[in-house]
């Protein structure tokens, strides 16, 4: 059985060294596996992503920036995430629908229940069987990513206090359907996060 | 008194040029005038409008086709046609929310009741003062735009049959609320044409 997996919470959670984690994981005990990202996943959507970060947008509106993130990700629902699942594989993404209540809904001050009807709109019920929040405090996150030295993109320049109001978002989405969602406490070791998710993943299979 | 005023209609119906025509008539009678254009209109529109015109986007949903239309409209309405609008301008623009009704909803089937809730997430009750919409058969239109010798993008290679629906879809939605829309015979000449704009043009002022 496919199952439709997604990683969610703030930057420098240690998303994307848990999405390779996982798809390894789950190749080892033989499931085709397809990771995938958002904004973007989709050449369509790549091109929707560029829009989104480059800094030089900075006049975009808040229903601007919602409206593009779903487009993006009715794109990438119906070209690559349901194709893969009716093909029997396994979908790892990094980031879905949470990110746009945490980083257009309490990060940008957009009510939850527009956020609701684009989401109800788009996505019409379909939703991930197992959404993984990395917790941590923001400003643990961020020394990571600075400690990266990577650019900075749009979103990254924003302040802390957009951070730890983004983390809030995400604990509340997990509260509302708690049995689809695992809270990751990213602020352990590799090893200590690896273990909690391999917990999880027992479960699903 | 600034007014809202939009062209809409199938292709090769004169909307360039009458455009022209209209922001020429109110500056010779004083107003001030902003001319724009859907998808599009700001920076981050044109961007959007890239994505939606590239032939090499064929695996475009209707959805996400939508999606970007309304993200685009959001950002032209806020950043521009509000703003001229409050600052006294009269705004003419080539093409806004009716567009989607006809592309996306009869030209791609889309339920009109989906266009509706994307309508009004986005807009909210704000609407143009007056829509022009230059009707004509759909082959004339298109030889019309054939005679122009220029290239096709990804809509004018949809076959006359969507035209034509289209053209349907635009008198269906004038239909709806006939005291903010003039039905424009555009198989007429030019200055035919003209003649049926100025009659509505004087009043509106």
């Amino acid at each position: 059985m496919s199952r439709f997996l997604v990683l969610e919470g703030v930057e420098g959670g240690g998303k994307s060294t848990a999405q390779q984690f996982i798809a390894d994981w789950l190749r080892a005990r033989g499931k085709a596996v397809l990771t995938t990202r958002e904004p973007g996943g989709t050449p369509i959507g790549e091109q929707i992503r560029a829009i989104l970060l480059d800094p030089a947008n900075a006049a975009m509106t808040v229903d601007t920036e919602a409206l593009l993130m779903f487009a993006a990700r009715a794109q990438h629902v119906e070209e690559k995430i349901k194709p893969a699942l009716t093909a029997g594989q396994w979908v790892v993404s990094d980031r879905f629908v949470d990110a746009s209540y945490a980083y257009q809904g309490v990060g940008r001050g957009m009510p939850f229940e527009r956020l609701d009807a684009l989401a109800d709109w788009t996505l019409q019920g379909f939703h991930a069987d197992m959404t993984f929040i990395f917790d941590l405090p923001p400003e643990v996150g961020l020394a990571r990513v600075a400690a990266r030295g990577e650019g900075h993109d749009r979103f990254e320049q924003e302040k802390l206090d957009f951070f730890e109001r983004v983390r809030e978002a995400y604990l509340q989405r997990a509260a509302l359907a708690p049995q689809r969602y695992a809270i990751i406490d990213a602020s352990q070791s590799v090893e200590d996060v690896q273990a909690q998710l391999v917990q999880v993943l027992e479960r699903l299979l």
